[in-house]
């Protein structure tokens, strides 16, 4: 079987496909057929050798934390699923329940756990679950990273009620998520972007307000203008250049701002101190537990929410994928099929 | 201008009008001119005689904790409303912010507070709030006690999530703008009654799953099988024969009950020690504050929920109206209009 | 080696001591040398064939959730603790973090997992923790059920903050755990108790005010007048006759009423509407996850909170220990030495 | 009788006493006979001009929002405190229950409230609460703003568990009351300062590990050796340069870092992304609510904690005080006495 690496000197260019033996699973694991794939930002840089060389494999890294397959096969002990089985795979494989701690955190998928970008790959039982019926198997590959975080932002961190209003930026995948997401839960949702074509795809998926912050770079004064002056009880930070300040001056006193994903990176430093004039709570997150996954799914089934895909490729041609991600054009979420 | 009253010896046909001088607003007070009020159980038990003589008016009691109306006149130092503003009465006058306390609760409207029972009436400003312009004064009139009460036990003593179910029992106020807001939150609703005509009803407000209590005594078994086996995350307790002996079958490991509601006297004794293995939490009660209700108003008007009015009468046809009660045919609100 | 055990008729006096082979620990499994074990009123229901026959063992059962051992040998793939360490077992062998359900609490020790009562005896790896240094053995062995109950009920249940009052009723080792606790943590202690001479243990123990019940039935009043009339913020209730009423009377308005354990189910019946008025909270609890125990273990060791061990008896006279609990007489926990 | 007041050009030489009428309480209004105040960094800057011109007194200023006096008349309808009673300033005169909001923020003590800075002086029966018995004048005048600030840092916003790790950074007034209440509340505590001696007297408060900052810049490594490498629950933020870095590094994964203060102005840059792999919350805090206020009352009552008053002045010679608080060498409160 097949899988995709990507090793010294990295870059999108040196992620190959090589063979390998077909994995027998361990005991409490499985062995799982994939069927799609969706990209992450994260495995961008992790294929252009960001996080180093993988712990095992030789230094290799395979690359992807989200997918979609069927269990295949399964070893001694295992419980939680079937043969047959449709699953997703979760981004941590050991944070099940509870708070982040080191040992959770530190079980990501792709890196350091080999990832998903293989036709076979083997999982412990405890980092996958299964998934709604009604979402296609592409649909399903687009949840463990981008809707958790997007999830858990709103609902576990910052525990937000319905009415409340959230500010998503952009239109990528967690961001996209976020409205669909908090449309269901009765929010409020003001959307920016710098093109008012995908501000006129985030109104039909339910934006109740957008805002184009190339010609309204002040895009604290329509949040603040359709709250009453109040201001956003939550914002999904995504980071680049300007936008922190936009956020503080949209937040509303006690809000809640979240920081995620690795384009936060792009921001230029903030005085911490400006927080202390408006009790406002700034939080980091990256993506979360199986407890809140399979929240999640219990309400994307119940609202049958579906999840954005902007543009499928062959996993053979992973490498046009990425090239595709860096362009930064996507609405949603970007999606290889096996 | 004219106000119902009661006195000894109590009872709906003891309810009469009475001819009053206009009161004058003093610091810190506005004089409403009403326009639409709302029934509820309580000023029933008010006008038996069930609190007891009034604290004021000779010990008349004038009932009413729910009205929509106009202000006509503000004292000095008024700064919330203004003259010709539309406001809604709360039901507690003294309880804006924070947790209840001794002080908070003993300030309902009605008992021991003169209520709104009158064409003109006085109240504290900070007894008061604009609502939302979409909706009729008679729907207005509907908020204060019944959706305050389901607003509370869902999302401040609760703090469910999107997805998580909710078990509403029968189709009076709270339970139908439980049903409404749970909807409107993204939640899984389980709606029970006697009738299968009320029923429908509930479900063209969007009930995922309905039961009859009557055909199916034992409604944990549906709720169960609906989640899973699991449970319900949430049951709002409107008390009645054998209900909470269901409901603790129905209850979810470390779910929700919320005990609302004078009605909610006829349920038989519990032992508390059932509680022990499940986890669950049994919370009473009883309305809730300004902040929570501005909070509902806001979710009313973002999601345009329009409140359940099943009945309508002349103000001065009261008597009729709490006949009407009695008979406990409502599905939603008895409303009287001016 | 030597492992207690009972089975029909059931009974105390058909505890016995059996020979068995010493088990060889397998995949992520740890073979305890036992040096101490406490027992809980649970135990005695156990052993009397209050839950059956166990699920192995031909029906035997092998009680208690208690003990302090040291690690003796270690299966493969085991991180968490190596050979030598001194260890807690868990009362819940599964429940590792986040909230409870069915599978977390179907992991109890002794019943349905076979107990502690054993020179030798293996858990998995995620059943045991290491503990803080400056407790002996016995006072190792009261910490899974009856420290955990406590600090779950005040902490994790209740989110109590310093300065809160609390109500400890009896002397048992949950209540008393409860005072320690709530001591170190700034909390007001009321304890309730029959014996005055227990009472002023109590007090060397820290309790701020002490009442004994037979003298003052109606200890609610005591409690109202050491918190100006507000009454507790948390009550800790045990059951028996009568005090679930005093402890609606004794309970301020939105406080916490943590219903624990088996001796609970002594409680009459309440009516839930009971809690409608001060918006009072129930809920019941058993134990709790190992993050909490980890937890509690840190302020057991940061303010060298050291155990009650009341009584003292060699396991091989287990019997006497439980007919010294069945006297009810202990103040504090009952410990078996190995 | 006098008053202090400052107005342009401003500064401390600037500050004078002036004669004025005693005042009159109106309706709900109580006049105060003030027995001593104490000094925030806060009147420093607004007696230096940097809040501008106040909105009453012509543009006067008249600083200090933490006093302890005794009723000396009440105006009509006071309820909450009578003639005779000793009480406490709130640092937000409108802010008595429930979270944040700008009518509430805008009420602080000092300004644009006129401040405390006079023999005589009228408050609102809301903005003053009654205090511990045990407690002398000067004591409770430390007690509205650097404690309340502490305690809502520890208490309300970080909702801290005993057990829990906090670092308090440096012997200001804030940092020394967090100090006092975290160790009543069972929490482990690491204080840093420059000084040996000034960490020796916080040792005989009870602080758990010192670290000098001088000698030990990068003082995260000490709090990360005694949390076994885990890093603090909690950190108390002050500012000044390079302490958030130092923070960043120190805080555990998931943990709570509250932005408290002015001096916090003097911090550089952070990148927001930061917090993203160890999800640690970021809050920004000014004081609290009287219901904070209150709280915090209750347990220096029980714990019977004592305010670190560090130097006393005649309030005549206000100017020296704040020459003494410029020179930033205090452990605790500086204080004026009437």
């Amino acid at each position: 079987m097949r899988a995709l690496e990507v090793k010294e000197p990295w870059g999108v260019d040196q992620l190959n496909l090589v063979e390998r033996d077909v994995p027998t699973p361990g005991p409490g694991q499985v062995l799982v057929r994939m069927k799609a794939i969706s990209l992450n930002y994260r495995d961008l840089l992790m294929v252009g050798g960001v996080y180093g060389r993988g712990p095992s494999q030789g230094g290799a890294v395979t690359p992807f934390s989200d997918a979609c397959g069927v269990v295949e096969a399964v070893g001694p002990g295992v419980t939680r699923v079937a043969v047959g089985d449709r699953v997703s795979t979760l981004f941590f494989q050991n944070w099940v329940s509870g708070p982040p701690n080191l040992a959770k955190l530190s079980s990501a998928l792709g890196f350091p756990v080999p990832g998903a970008g293989a036709e076979l790959q083997v999982f412990s039982q405890e980092g996958v679950s299964r998934v709604p019926d009604f979402l296609t198997d592409q649909q399903v590959a687009t949840l463990p990273c981008a809707a958790l975080t997007a999830w858990r932002g709103l609902f576990v961190d910052a525990r937000l009620e319905p009415g409340d209003t959230v500010v998503l930026q952009g239109t990528g995948g967690v961001s996209i998520f976020g409205l669909q997401f908090a449309k269901a839960a009765g929010l409020r949702t003001i959307i920016t972007s710098s093109s008012n074509e995908k501000l006129e795809r985030a109104k039909a998926l339910g934006a109740d307000h957008t805002v184009n912050y190339r010609e309204t770079p002040e895009w604290s004064e329509p949040v603040r203008a359709v709250t009453n002056g109040v201001g956003a009880d939550f914002v999904m930070e995504v980071g680049g250049a300007g936008t922190i300040q936009q956020t503080l001056r949209a937040i509303k006193i006690g809000g809640h701002i979240a920081i995620i994903g690795v384009v936060a990176g792009g921001s230029e430093g903030i005085n911490p101190a400006v927080l202390i004039g408006n009790s406002a709570k700034m939080q980091g997150l990256s993506v979360g537990s199986r407890d809140m996954f399979e929240a999640m799914c219990r309400v994307i089934d119940l609202c049958k929410i579906v999840p954005v895909v902007d543009k499928v490729f062959p996993w053979t041609e992973a490498r046009a994928a990425f090239e595709s991600m860096r362009g930064g054009e996507h609405f949603g979420k970007i999606v290889l099929t096996f």
